[in-house]
Formats: C-alpha cells, sequence, structure tokens
C-alpha cells in the first residue's frame, strides 16, 4: 500500500487511537504540585471546582498511563481525524536533502487547527455535567474557533475573549468564530472588571493571552451555570493533544520510519507535547531516541530565556501558582504575527520535562519563519499558519545541515495548522513590511522582577 | 475496514483512477463544433495554438473515451488526492432525514477547491511545450490560486486578472496567489485594451469573468512565449476534472451504495461536470439511473433561463463562437458572493447534456444557499465555499423531502471547497446584510439581444 512515491500516509477510522497518553507516570520524578495562590498549599479539586468540570479535573491530576476517549468524542474525532501524516517529497527535493521529512497535518480538523483535539472532549465533559455556557481566551484565534465549533457539537454557548492584537490583524477569525455561533469580544474589554483596570491604565493596550485568561476567567467563576475552557498550558489539554503523536507512531511504524529528529512550534505547549510525549514514552523505554527540539518565538522566547519559578497563568493573578518556564506574568509580548505563541508562561509539564533534560529548546525571530513557510507553501501546497512556520524554519534548518553532512536523518514535525486566515501576515512579509524582534534584557529582567514570592 | 459510523470513505494514493473520463464518445449526438467568429466555420488545432499547447488543443477535441493521466501531474495530485468522501451523519440527524447524504471534498487542495485538477495538467503541458508564463482569469480567486499553485511546480511565471468585485470583497484571496508566486491585477485593468476600453465607459465597473478572460487572452496573444489558461468552459478543463466522479464511484462502490440523486453547483460547468460525467456514464450504460441536478444562482441562471445559443466566451468578443447557454457576452452578472458561479455562459458540453434531457437544473437565491452553508459549518464543521453553499442547498431540500416521505434515497453532492477566504460573505448574512436578487426579464431580454448572428 505505502511505497516510495507515497505521499500521505493514511489511518483507517478503525486505526484511529482509542485513549489519551499521560505521561507523568513515565516521568523519573513528577512535576512540582500546582499552589493556591493565597495559601501556598497544592491545589485540591475543589479549588478548581468553581472553573472546571470534575472528570477534567481528574484528568488533571491522574496517574493513570492512558485514559478511555468516550465514544461521543471519538464520533466527532472522525470527521477529521486520523489526521494525514505528509512525507515531504517536495521540498525535500527543493533543499536537496537526502533527509526524510515527515509532517503531521492538524490544518485538516474544523478550526483548522490541532485544538479541537482538546476543545472537543472538553465541551463534552462540560455538557455532561450540566454547565450550559463555557468562556475562553484566544490569540490567534484558533482555540476560540475549535471551542465554538466543540460547543456546537453538545448544543452549550461558546463566549471568546480575543487578544486586541489578533483580533484586529486577523477580522476574519470573527467571522469564522460567529460562523459556528460562537459569541466574540476583543481582549481587553470593558465587560470584565480585570479588562477595565487594563484598559484604565493602556487604552491601546494590544492584549495578551494573559489578560484575556482572566477576562474569561472572571466571567466563569460568577455564573454557576458557566464553566471555563483552556486551548493549552494544562495538564489534560496535553493528555487530549497526544492523540496526534500516537497516531504519527502508528503512521511512521507503517513506512518503517524511525525519527532521529522531532521539531514542534511551542506557545503554551499543547501542540508541542501532543505530538512529543507519546515519542517520549517510547525514548524513556529506550525503543527510540529521538532529539526532540521546542521551537520559540525569539521575540517570546519562555523556554529559552524565561525563569522557571513559580507564577499565575494570567496576568490578574486569579489562576493558581505553577512552576513554569515563565516571562513574568505581567508580560506583554510584542505583538508578532504567530499569535498563538504569545504567552508568557510554558506549560508546566513541558516545563519540568525541559529541566530534566528530556528535549532541547530554540528561539526563531519571524522573517525566518515567515521563508520558511513561502517555502513550504511553493513546494507542498499547503501555506502553514504562522506558529508552525517556526518548526518548518528549525525543519528546514536540520534538513539543510543532513545535506550538508549526507545524513539521512527521519525528520517529524507538527503542521499544527493552515494559515487561510492569517494571510495579511504573508502579505506583509511578502512586501519586505516585517521586522525581527527580539527580547531585551532590559525588558526581560523588569517583567520577571515581580515574580510572586513563593518558599522553597 | 467500512461501518455504519464511518464518516469518510478513503482511497489510497495506489487507488487513484490514473485516466481521466472523456464522455463525448458516449453521448447519442456529439456536441455541436466551436465556430470561428470571422468565417463561422468549425475552428481547427492552428486557432487555437495561439493560446494552448497542443496537447491540450488535442484534449479539446478528441474522440477516445480516456485519456492517460502523465506522472508528473500524478505525483503534484498526490498532495491532497484522492480527496475524501464524506457520509454527512451530523448533517443527516440535524435534519431529521432517513436520506443519506454523501459529499466529495475538494477543499483539501492547495488552492482550497477543484480547481488544481485541471490547473496542474495544464501548467504541466504548457511547461513540457516550453511555454514560461501563463495568463488567466480568476473570479472568487479560486481559479487564479490554483493556477499560482501549479506554475510553481513547473516553474513557470502566472499572471491573474480576477474580477474586481472579488478583488474587493476577497482581499486574502490575492495575497495566497502571491504566496504561491503569482502576479495579480484586478479587472478591468489599465493594462490591456479590453480592460482600458471597458473602465473608460464604466470606470466603477465591478468587472465580470468575462472581460477578466478578455484581458488575460489579450496579454496570451501578444506574447509568444506566453499562453492562456481557462479555469472552466472547455473540454479540456471537463476532462481533467473527472477524477472527482471516477474516486466518488470507487468510493461509493466501498460503502455498497448508488446515488439516486446527484447534485453540484454550476458556474462555468467543471466542478459539476467532474463530478457527473463518470456518473452520467454509468447512467447511460444503465448501469444506475441518478437524476443529476445542476444548481445556479438565480442572479446569473444560465441554464435555467438562458439562450441556448452561439455566443462569446468573454465580453470582448475575442474568443471562438460556443453553443450553449448563455445570458449574452455582455451580461455583467450581479455582484453576488459566490463570485465562482459569476459566468454568463454555461460549458458547451454541459449545455449540450441538458438539452438532450440527461440532467435537470435548478436556481436558488443566496440567503437560501448561506443559511444552509452555516446549517453545514455547525454539523459537519466545515465552512463551505459560496459557490458549493447552492448545491448543499439543494441537497438539503432533498434530504428534507426524504424526511416527508420517508424514502431512504443515496444523495451525492461535491463540496468543491472550502470557504476561509469568503468569510466577510458570511459575516454579512449573519448581520442581516445580504439580499436576495433575482434577474429581471428586462435585463435578460437586453442582454441577449445583441448575440451573433449564426446561420443554422
Amino acid at each position: 500500500m505505502h511505497n516510495d512515491a507515497t505521499t500521505k500516509i493514511l489511518l483507517s477510522e478503525s486505526e484511529m487511537p482509542r485513549r489519551w497518553y499521560n505521561l507523568v507516570p513515565d516521568l523519573p520524578t513528577p512535576p512540582p504540585p500546582v499552589l493556591h495562590p493565597g495559601t501556598l498549599q497544592p491545589v485540591g479539586p475543589e479549588d478548581l471546582a468553581p472553573l472546571f468540570p470534575m472528570a477534567l479535573i481528574e484528568q488533571e491530576v491522574t496517574s493513570q498511563r492512558y485514559v478511555d476517549i468516550p465514544d461521543a468524542v471519538l464520533d466527532v474525532y472522525r470527521l477529521w481525524r486520523p489526521s494525514p501524516l505528509f512525507r515531504a517529497h517536495r521540498l525535500e527535493r527543493a533543499l536537496g536533502t537526502p533527509a526524510r521529512i515527515y509532517y503531521k497535518y492538524e490544518g485538516v480538523s474544523p478550526a483548522g487547527s490541532h485544538k479541537p483535539n482538546t476543545a472537543v472532549p472538553q465541551a463534552y465533559y462540560n455538557a455532561v455535567a450540566g454547565i450550559r455556557r463555557l468562556t475562553t481566551e484566544t490569540g490567534a484565534g484558533q482555540w476560540g474557533t475549535a471551542l465554538a465549533f466543540a460547543c456546537a457539537q453538545f448544543d452549550i454557548a461558546c463566549e471568546v475573549w480575543q487578544v486586541r492584537a489578533s483580533y484586529d490583524q486577523k477580522p476574519y477569525r470573527k467571522l469564522m468564530i460567529e460562523t459556528f455561533g460562537g459569541l466574540i469580544h476583543p481582549s481587553p474589554s470593558e465587560l470584565t472588571a480585570a479588562g477595565r483596570a487594563v484598559l484604565a491604565e493602556h487604552p491601546d493596550s494590544p492584549g495578551s493571552l494573559g489578560i484575556a485568561i482572566s477576562e474569561a476567567v472572571e466571567v466563569a467563576a460568577q455564573h454557576a451555570d458557566t464553566n471555563y475552557a483552556l486551548g493549552s498550558v494544562l495538564n489534560h489539554v496535553l493528555l487530549h493533544q497526544t492523540i496526534i503523536g500516537e497516531e504519527a507512531l502508528l503512521q511512521l511504524a507503517k513506512v518503517d520510519a524511525v525519527p532521529d529528529v522531532i521539531v514542534g512550534c511551542t506557545g503554551g505547549g499543547s501542540n508541542f507535547g501532543g505530538l512529543a510525549f507519546p515519542f517520549l514514552r517510547e525514548k524513556l523505554a529506550g525503543t527510540m531516541n529521538p532529539v526532540i527540539r521546542a521551537v520559540e518565538p525569539a521575540s517570546c522566547p519562555s523556554l529559552t530565556r524565561g525563569v522557571y519559578a513559580y507564577d499565575f497563568g494570567d496576568t490578574a493573578g486569579m489562576t493558581p501558582l505553577m512552576k513554569m518556564h515563565t516571562l513574568g506574568h505581567d508580560f506583554i509580548p510584542d505583538p508578532i504575527h504567530a499569535g498563538g505563541l504569545r504567552y508568557h508562561g510554558m506549560s508546566p509539564l513541558i516545563s519540568h520535562v525541559y529541566e530534566l533534560g528530556l528535549i532541547e529548546a530554540v528561539a526563531k525571530t519571524q522573517r525566518e519563519c515567515f521563508e520558511a513557510g513561502v517555502r513550504f507553501a511553493r513546494t507542498e501546497g499547503i501555506v502553514p499558519a504562522p506558529e508552525p512556520t517556526h518548526a518548518l524554519a528549525a525543519c528546514i534548518e536540520e534538513a539543510l545541515r543532513c545535506r550538508d553532512t549526507g545524513e539521512e536523518k527521519v525528520i517529524l514535525t507538527a503542521l499544527c495548522g493552515h494559515g487561510h486566515l492569517d494571510l495579511p501576515a504573508y502579505g506583509r512579509y511578502l512586501a519586505g513590511d516585517m521586522e525581527d524582534r527580539e527580547l531585551s534584557d532590559e525588558t526581560l529582567a523588569a517583567a520577571t522582577a515581580a515574580l510572586p514570592r513563593v518558599p522553597a
């Protein structure tokens, strides 16, 4: 069925994994606990109950290695899953590399990214728990779109606060969220105390994921029939995303390929974790030994330049404290085009894995990323979202190294979304109207000076 | 492998058809010849040679039932083909219909529509013939995007004239064409005599496909290294699109389904012909007996209200005369959102098949179409392009009839593209800011009064 010319390595629906993978029990040491910001003691389920249904709270702290995917979730997944794994024949030829490049493409989903993998189960568990509305934040808009679609499947309402910079740069996202039946506001907004506080000080604030989280959490906490949904960072979100890596393992096995290098882009970490964790399981078990590399934007480099410390997940300080690589919870990232990577922190689980030395991290500036995106579009026929162009830039860098050394490495990456709604950013890149901005030492020092004090 | 819950019926790349199907030799009578506008005699290959390479001219008039697809074209097709056939379980449930609805989804292609099926072979045959640049027109922008992508695969230049109404309504299309390396102008433009003539009389002209064709043809005719490529209407274009229907036949056979009703939207006719012709072959052979129904916009209803007569393919009268259902070559359709359906004529081959009584046709107003599009998006997770919402509206109408009668019909339709770049039209529909416009008898009479006179 597969041969050297095969481009798309497909799984049938009957081959779709029926459980998610939890990395935690396989790690040599567990990640540090999440702390209550008042008591500085580990949070319990009751602390999270105002925002999340119990099923998700259990998944957040489970020590089971596998969690069964409910049938109602599998039923929605089948609209686009299993997603295809592509061999990038045409990109390889254009690069003149002996490396084999594979990309797992999540842009076939309703939202056009990997986000529905967790939006659908989150909407499902909330609907089963009797919740009638979900609130959330969104950066580039991928997550808001995913949650609006997911809520429509289980007949609950969806209200989205979108980071102002992206809301203005990408007007089509708003329209897609509305087409799926969601309600959307730019953030900061006048609708919440958190938003009003920011606007009072910075009327022209471009917003940030941290601010938008504060707004969505505030509204959810005030209404009994309303919960909050987060699109990245948390353990249960990364758990749901592991279906990406589980499928990729099955697909690579069909062509007898074992990855030497895995690269993925990181914002909050859900796409990267979703791809990497099942391979990390294999690496820890000794069945393969890939280099696993996270790629982040140079203007928001939490892993490569952030502090590993307890910090809030949002700007207003309403969330529990998580130990993670952070640029400081009131850091407002430069409005780069990869809105989905504009988060001050990093998933605590990925931060922990990074501290354990199980993964690497690099940072890329945006022009190199868009150059990779255009090269990819012209050879492979898919215009990538700005976020995965970071992974593609690192992927191309690795493939060109192989061209120089003659190594026939197997490179695996996640093309976590298409860029159809991000075309204005391509327009600016093609017009030569795009700047590279790196985080200055002064800005970093100022932003991390105000981290909450937590005794060791 | 397939069962009742199966959503996506997939073919492996090795199952992809390796030849296109030509309906002409299977018809009871051949279609009327294309005429030279000066001599009124049938055109010969030499008349078309200034615009097309000989390989495509041969395909235009071939009497072979099948044409082999070149390996270099199959190699590019594999980036997205075979395309998936979906069973619309969730739409069926929402409608409460006993009908089974299947949709063949062409939005997985690089351009997001069926257009690359013919753009790739057209670019290939031109490149092989030594051509260095292709010019073309585009309406909604799907065709221009497809040709820009295809030209990039064979290293030739691509220059696109886009109908002004769509150029202004859908700015993302321009950016996508440029991302693939194409050059784009709004039409009418000051770059051609045809464009300047229109602008002199109507400085604010919204343009039309007919005008844009005149501009692209004019430039191609003036340069030896430049040819013209048409995205619909002609026999060779419909030939290339038959891979859609050939795949759908194989896919339906995998689930033992035989279509009772086939519906497709028609602008120039290439999507409809691509889906329908292989099924028409089966119908003519007596192996199945589907009703085959074309769906067109009420504001540009060439099949249901046009005249069946010889007319020009473009506005300026530069093309040969084709016998087709036409609203008159200087008819400028209302700027409806389904830009891809704004063509004054209909493929001569589909017109002929319609005259033979082998297919039906209906017209739909745009609000009914967008209502169908939103319903489809919320259930099936794909935001359709405005063009296929016409087919979906007819599909839903048929499924609701089945709900009333209890008939378990098998309905097949072509979802010929996604609507990611058409979201402003959804925004206007959702805001209640969209009008239904039907063609008036007076406008029709005026537009068809000036048809060229051709002795019977």
